[in-house]
């Protein structure tokens, strides 16, 4: 819609709309596009007819009325990405999501010709989350270009008017945030960042909370986009933990399709049994070493636990920079059997930077093994894998009765005595094993089936006590399944629709 | 003082006294002690005269007024135990406290000579903290044992009066808290527990309320009392987790001395940020089986991290029951690098019953060894061991560039390369050595000393490059302590009192 353009529309218009299908009514806060347009958008949930109505403190946006036809979500379509089952997540539609990460910090900032290539890479990769800036971060890219949109008015390095957004830098974005919802992958948009010293870190709350409305405003809608507060939080000298809480609840208050929120630590991490939180977003590469660690934040903390920094890939001088494929992938594998997720990084130099700042393509070895992982955990339970025996053998993850999935990490074992813990179990079910090989990506049936019977009274065994057995190599992996009636495991309850 | 007899006094009458010195003023809780006896008890925290007045709802106990003089505390006597330096405890005089805790569930509902015999054994031990529950619970000892004494008038099963005390049963728990006083064993009271099933574990918050408030105004003013709201919370089916945070808030407001709170779990941690907590009370023997899992719960809680169950040393068929001694002591080092701390039980049973329910003499093999840790721990830094390296080398704790506790657990390296992280270490810097055998409790000197040199941008090593010979058995660990100027280590900062 025209509205006005003197003064400044940014922050002296106000200009939401009421939308209304039946008993829900919905209202989605607009913005200001430039050049005298007002934008407001929304997400619906429901198919079916809605009615708007705008509201301003300007006449020429206030009152204006109209209705639409939403239909039936088309194909490929399943929703913005929830919480399910305490710790683990679904599209709205109910398709279990199985998070398998990776981080491209400055991507937006790039050529448009790299940016095209990282959207290329991305599509054929395994991933299906990225983590992103939104404010720039310096690096040594830039020495050799100048990101060509800046989110305020103005031109770096301090020259910003803070009261003035730059619709073609969020326009640019936008762009972006589509192109990843058309190839399946949620943007973990991350809203405040410790690294970039242009002002953008340093705004006082008033200045926050205009910036973190804008964005909510625009971006919103799109059913692809997380909220992350912040990269590091604790990095950010300038604020403090209540000032997280704060925005936090400014992000639940101002976004109407309550959208995935969290916040990245550095050092110290948050308290993220804050009520605004949805889930953990974790930096701590130890945790996943092994699933022992990793199961530990689930408790602490009943959420979704998405390792979303956990060292990068990478051959860097750094060490957060200089983990083998190898490591990468078992870092992966640990978190899966433990019940919560992991993200990826690829931190090799090309040119002058790495896939983790800036995209481009891939040059470490984990990718094509997390995609083997990825397409097992997609064919598992659909209500997640949950460790199957909690602080006893952090080693299996599943679910009770029907599904296991056991990872011997660095262990080389030669063989697997066949044995469940009781829950869920009775004596006489059947199962299917197969022996996984993480790195070398083969599932390898064991002969026969095994047959539940009661060892004492905490497990059961194969009747005629038989043991698995592995390569002694490490990496190695036992998939059990339960057998139904007709002799085969039984099927992903709800399979990732792969269009 | 006396005061009336006639109707409850126990509900009736309100009984404190205002305690003041200079600009100092502290509500103590009276309580009724039967037979028309009215008492109030002070811990005072400084020396010098001290004026109080009474007040009450009764004329016989309104306004009695009078005052003491209070001399320096005795030898021995360090005062109330605190949290430290974020992690850690120290006595109220600044003495660190270095915990080594055990469990006695049941010892007050001994025999007089079992109860006896308990004291005797804690006297001799390593442990300066018990764990020990005030209302009763059920087990197979019971069989040929009643307690004679119970928290209520009334008798067993069901038959009580919850709205009157029984003083008897307090004083006689008093008496014991006293003597582990004397024996410098803080006295980790449990509140509330899951296991009776006389009604205690059910009352109305009324009554819960009721019996925290008498419990508070009489043990308060032993200076070894810790608050354990419960022993595992969550299995006690009738209160939700906003009881546990109005009983803990109450402990808070009606103990005048803060001393320490915590709640212990059973399957679900508690949220041990709630700011009544103190520090965490940990069920968890997963977390203490390596360093790496052990220093997770500072970085959720930063706040002292104490394993008050590990599972228990013991030949149980319960698997929570039945560590090796060498497991045992296994779980305290691995605590102990992470900057955390460990309960020990010990189950193994002796005529009826074992050292963790009901007391007398320990069978395990771990004491001696826990007495060897106590010992290195309290020759360490007063302010507490933590992890060097956080997140990245958890078998490291100490203090930076001071003191050193690198410990191997189930490794067995033949030889470790001298190697310390960057922090608070300058080239040049002189160390002694030792290597530590945890269960054959030796410390044997490295010859020489080691000169730190830069090795690269995270890590120091020996100017010689010297690495350190190990035995290659489990359970190794290296001291590793700066030489001051006079070419010994520093002596540590506070020792314990050993009186």
């Amino acid at each position: 819609m025209s509205g006005p353009k003197d003064g400044n529309p940014f922050v002296d218009v106000r200009f939401t709309a009421e939308f209304s299908n039946g008993s829900k009514t919905v209202e989605a806060d607009g913005f200001y596009d430039g050049d005298g347009i007002f934008r407001v958008r929304f997400m619906p949930d429901r198919v079916g007819t809605w009615r708007y109505v705008t509201k301003s403190n300007r006449w020429p946006l206030t009152g204006h009325t109209g209705s639409f036809n939403v239909t039936a979500a088309t194909k490929g379509n399943h929703g913005p990405v929830r919480v399910r089952n305490t710790y683990h997540f679904a599209y709205a539609d109910g398709t279990p999501f199985k998070q398998i990460g990776t981080t491209i910090y400055n991507w937006i900032d790039t050529p448009e010709e790299l940016q095209d290539q990282t959207v290329k890479t991305l599509a054929a990769s395994p991933f299906n989350k990225a983590r992103m800036l939104i404010t720039q971060q310096p690096t040594s890219y830039q020495k050799s270009f100048a990101p060509p949109r800046w989110p305020y008015a103005g031109k770096p390095p301090h020259d910003w008017d803070l009261t003035r957004f730059n619709p073609d830098f969020f326009r640019h974005y936008e762009q972006r945030i589509a192109q990843l919802r058309d190839i399946g992958v949620e943007a973990d948009v991350i809203l405040f960042n410790p690294y970039g010293k242009w002002g953008f870190e340093t705004m006082d709350a008033a200045g926050d909370d205009r910036y973190v409305r804008y964005v909510v405003a625009r971006f919103g809608a799109f059913r692809n986009v997380w909220w992350s507060l912040a990269n590091e939080y604790d990095f950010l000298r300038t604020k403090t933990e209540s000032d997280w809480d704060r925005i936090g609840a400014l992000v639940q208050q101002c976004d109407p399709y309550n959208h995935l929120r969290s916040i990245h630590n550095g050092a110290f991490i948050y308290d993220h049994n804050k009520s605004w939180v949805t889930h953990v977003s974790m930096q701590n590469g130890l945790a996943v070493e092994e699933p022992g660690r990793a199961e530990m934040y689930r408790d602490t903390y009943r959420k979704p636990v998405v390792y979303d920094e956990v060292k990068y890939e990478g051959k860097s001088p750094f060490r957060w920079g200089n983990l083998s494929g190898q490591e990468m992938v078992h870092r992966f594998w640990c978190g899966t059997v433990a019940g919560t997720y992991v993200g990826h990084g690829d931190y090799f130099l090309v040119n002058e930077d790495t896939w983790t700042s800036f995209g481009g393509t891939l040059k470490g070895e984990s990718a094509p093994r997390l995609a083997f992982l990825r397409k097992i955990m997609e064919e598992g339970p659909g209500d997640g894998i949950d460790p199957i025996d909690r602080w006893q053998d952090p080693r299996v993850g599943g679910k009770p009765g029907d599904y296991y999935l056991i990872y011997f990490g660095h262990e080389m074992p030669a063989s697997w005595e066949f044995r469940l813990y009781k829950n869920g179990v009775t004596a006489g079910m059947k199962f299917k094993v197969e022996v996984i090989d993480t790195w070398a990506m083969t599932i390898t049936p064991v002969e026969g089936e095994f047959v539940a019977a009661r060892k004492d009274s905490y497990d059961f065994v194969d009747a005629k006590g038989r043991s698995v057995t592995l390569p002694g190599k490490p990496g190695m992996a036992i998939r059990i399944r339960r057998l139904g009636a007709d002799g085969n495991p039984a099927k992903a309850e709800t399979l990732i629709d792969p269009s």
